[in-house]
């Protein structure tokens, strides 16, 4: 087995990186965890992802789709009707990151006090 | 319970949706799974997280560490050593995006072969 080709999303160069990337994002993040509800029309997406643009919210969707990650299904009606929803590759990811999203919903408090405690301690060294 | 107030990642406002983008940021998602392992110093950080500025990491560890995800340690040592470590907080987080960088690097077969097939799909329907 050659272990240096392993993907290895520490290694700059490594196409797994730029995968991670996408899932990462800032919107990616949001429409995987969304979809794994359920699936969405583009309209009704974007009123659930709070603060989306048109624009970058069908970038975020053009990438996902492209990375495998998800289905868009365009129904041949008027007026054009087109959903999105996850794959299975996708529902993968999507499950990880909604995970992600919950925990850091419950951990809120945490951080907040966290931050403080820092705030706090730095400005006791500055003094 | 007043429920508009339980923190939600798809309201903009939301503080939450920071602390998720703080973790899933380019770099914050690398050097959390990479404490995951065991403690740094900063260099070796560096060295190990591919691609990283010197500027790019210190404010990514400044970031996680006002957020209660990393412990810097500074030895009154000379010449002088600081140790980066995870915190209790910081080792949920990570767990999380360590799985999250483990199944993109598995998938990362899968992820080109879809891309190939939606590109081979755009070049058909543009002929």
């Amino acid at each position: 087995m050659d272990v240096s080709r392993d993907p290895n999303v520490n290694q700059a160069m490594c196409p797994s990186r730029l995968i991670l990337e996408h899932v990462t994002s800032r919107w990616g993040v949001l429409v995987l965890a969304t979809l794994l509800g359920r699936s969405y029309r583009f309209s009704e997406l974007r009123r659930e992802v709070g603060g989306v643009s048109e624009k970058m919210l069908a970038q975020t969707l053009q990438t996902l789709e492209r990375d495998g990650f998800v289905h868009r299904d365009a129904k041949p009606v008027i007026p054009p009707r087109v959903d999105y929803s996850l794959t299975g590759l996708g529902k993968e990811a999507a499950e990880q990151v909604w995970g992600l999203a919950r925990w850091t919903e419950k951990r809120t408090d945490e951080v907040f006090a966290a931050r403080a405690a820092y705030d706090e301690s730095k400005e006791r060294t500055a003094r």
